[in-house]
């Protein structure tokens, strides 16, 4: 590797005579670790040239540089880091930088970091009993017709869709196969325009929030009714814009519309699948939700995540699909079904919403890179998306029957299970335990489960169970549940 | 295709017989466009299991459809949309549903959609001298090794980096090739703990304004000076923030720092390369513009866009190498140098910065997918980038020149152009001329220019001189660019 002849600029703070500042570039880059052991450097005359300075200057530099063991030449071949250069150690250069100048705590206020998140750690797949929520599992992904269709999606046929700006229309592919395919199977109807593409369902629930919960006009304030528990990167969005919210405790059939107070703005529910519990709520609660928002003019935003886990039964419509008024603003994803990473998810909602929103997306991020959509649009239209999801709902229901037989085994506290299939059991360890604690416990004997506590909103009084927890078997092997489940009951025992 | 079973649902809603609903809903389906004609219906018995109803209901019901023409059957193998179906015209669907249900203009207040924009026709490329800035010109692009690169990106061995969540840090190997080849090139030396990836530098820009102007816990509102005239995209990410805004007008080294008000928090400035005039600042003026920030303690954004191009002699060191106290939050892209589809950026900041961008882009849109982060550092690390880049400035050199000539030939006023190089010329119309008028009229023979008035600040009362313009020659053919001034030309006499 070369180092680039771009890397060097006399810097006219830096004191010294010119053989000076050149030696001290090169020092500095070779302690800061960013010119290696065994790297070439331009050439005298090349660098000489960049920085219009005369050659000898240069050639001295390196001389000297040769002598202190910084540098070393190979004949005609070029000067390059010497293997035995001096190495500044790791621990001291962060030291020194972050000593060093602004501190951004104060006028950032700190107020996106300090966010309670469900703790994961990052080498999950390191754990043999990985019962945690939403990590690819390779075994299922269907990766080799995935890089099939990006390739298709690469090809020159495809440049336009490679490198155009996508911010005024998505992909239309990928728009029409949502529309005629994906859509229908929830019960909703709708056009091109009333669907946008969002960067996983995390964007399409920031975009609407910002749309429906941001201050007016005349400075009031929004509110917000949210489910409690609920999936926390929903409540991390309400927290970091200045709006009310209410937490309205959630029961077996999801949320009660009844508890649901005056005066809201916006209502999020999880309506099909209740997340963490993964209560489905029932139509006549369903209907009197959306009598309720026609009566006191409120929003709803619904959340539709995990439905094409049905393999129990199919998946009940969505409360959109009974939406006659478009009160009901619909986030679905293909970020969980298809792999994490893809960051794909998207809004249905009447024009004069995915108008506002389509524009707030240009103004934040641009749009969802355009070969990724084609990608997608190809490996849904080509039939992969269904075969790879019937074949997840196979492995799921079989590991689903296995949990169902090892937390019966074992007599563990189930405290709500999806009718219709999912990817997780909602538990209750027995009154008395914190559920944190288990979780570090569990991790010393390879055993990783979620602590329920970061799914209660906390911040605003609820009351926080500390006993509840998550198991899930998205992303573990089948032989590795019961004996899981079994260490799981030993350390609560 | 088949219409999928799931596409039918039993809505309690929709009076009448069950045979009558299962008709609505396939005449629905064909009226609305959605099932279209060959298609075929699921099996009788396949739709009444789904919907758990006698499959002679299903069959009367069919019968019903095909005497009405909706449907055909063929023998054995199922029921069809018939060809013969009748079609809603299009014309009537849209205004039925647009006309029903809530209007959300008044909860969104219009606040996105309002903001002015560059007008730029989507189908730019059929107009054979298109003038306009930051387009793909695919005869530049290095398709086959960007494709190249992507396949390796997607193959088994890299399955972590398709999948894995990006939370955390971004991809190991992108971040090492920046800071290690890209950033030294600017003159900048900094740690991975230092640098985020955003989706392109829209979105960097976007992160560094809410975390610096949004509005202090105790509820003061902060203050951004931005240069004027300046990128639209940055005034729309202002003004759809809660803060004061001052607009600068730039001289030909570009922002006075002299004139930036007291009090402010927050300046953005393109210092290397004034947008949209193409100033360079002088060494003397950034140093006088880093000690105001450290004397009346502001902060400042630098967009350090286009500095690639520098054809005609180096780009000069970016503001923040000169920035000892962490003063400089550096924003950098490579959606404009790889291409514009590819929504990849990066902000430059200390580490309690970053800290703090990267929980909020987690809450607003998650991560940059993980396989294009992969895809682009195999891009940038093999070589194939700087290769590109040379080739893109030895054809924009060659275009300067025809373009200078064509300029000069036709005795047409330039307002700015780079000293090193660049994509674009800032012009100047004769007193009296509005170049949105002169756009509307050039369109016309095939000739695409951008009016400036956009890139002036006019909601702050600020001068906004009608007869700027701007002239790219990003993605012109070297031979329409004569033709296509001569246009210009004629069109202004």
């Amino acid at each position: 590797m070369s180092i680039p002849v771009e890397s060097f600029y006399l810097k006219p703070a830096i004191p010294g005579t010119l053989q000076q500042q050149i030696r001290q570039m090169i020092t500095d880059g070779v302690l800061s670790g960013r010119f290696r052991a065994g790297e070439r450097l331009p050439s005298s005359r090349a660098l000489a040239l960049h920085l219009s300075i005369s050659r000898i200057t240069v050639t001295l530099a390196y001389a000297d540089l040769m002598s202190s063991d910084y540098l070393t030449s190979k004949g005609r071949s070029g000067y390059f880091v010497s293997f035995s250069a001096p190495v500044h150690l790791d621990v001291t250069t962060p030291k020194r930088q972050r000593n060093k100048g602004l501190n951004y705590d104060h006028l950032t206020q700190r107020r996106y970091s300090q966010a309670p998140a469900i703790a994961r750690p990052t080498d999950w797949q390191a754990y043999p009993y990985s019962f945690i929520y939403g990590q690819p599992d390779a075994s299922l992904f269907d990766h080799q017709n995935w890089r099939h269709c990006a390739i298709r999606a690469l090809g020159k046929r495809d440049f336009d869709s490679l490198t155009s700006d996508y911010y005024q229309r998505d992909d239309p592919l990928l728009i029409e196969y949502i529309l005629r395919n994906i859509l229908p199977r929830r019960g909703i109807d709708a056009r091109a325009d009333e669907v946008l593409l969002t960067m996983g369902a995390q964007n399409a629930l920031w975009l609407s929030a910002q749309l429906l919960l941001s201050r007016q006009n005349d400075g009031a304030r929004r509110h917000a009714a949210v489910e409690n528990p609920c999936y926390p990167g929903f409540r991390r969005i309400l927290d970091q814009m200045d709006c009310t919210i209410s937490a309205v405790d959630v029961d077996s059939f999801g949320l009660p519309p009844q508890d649901i107070p005056t005066q809201v703005d916006v209502v999020i529910t999880t309506a099909s699948h209740h997340c963490p519990t993964n209560a489905t709520m029932p139509l006549s609660r369903r209907e009197a939700l959306l009598k309720s928002a026609n009566d006191q003019d409120f929003v709803i935003i619904e959340d539709d995540y995990e439905f094409e886990m049905s393999f129990f039964k199919p998946a009940s419509p969505s409360l959109k699909s009974l939406d006659g008024d478009g009160r009901v603003i619909y986030v679905g994803s293909f970020s969980k079904s298809i792999f994490p990473g893809l960051r794909m998810g998207y809004i249905v909602a009447p024009e004069s919403f995915i108008r506002e929103a389509r524009a707030l997306r240009a103004t934040v991020l641009g749009h969802p890179p355009g070969h990724v959509q084609r990608t997608a649009a190809y490996f849904l239209s080509l039939g992969h998306y269904d075969a790879m999801i019937n074949r997840m709902k196979s492995a799921f229901k079989r590991r689903r029957q296995v949990m169902d037989d090892a937390i019966a085994a074992e007599g563990l506290s189930v405290a709500g299970q999806g009718g219709f299939g999912g990817s997780s059991i909602w538990m209750q360890a027995p009154e008395g335990v914190d559920t944190e604690v288990l979780a570090t416990r569990l991790r010393q004997d390879g055993v990783l489960i979620e602590p329920g506590q970061g799914f209660f909103d906390a911040a605003r009084g609820s009351f926080v169970p500390q006993n509840c927890y998550r198991l899930a078997y998205s992303s573990i092997a089948i032989g590795k549940i019961a004996p899981g489940i079994a260490l799981i009951a030993a350390a609560l025992r």
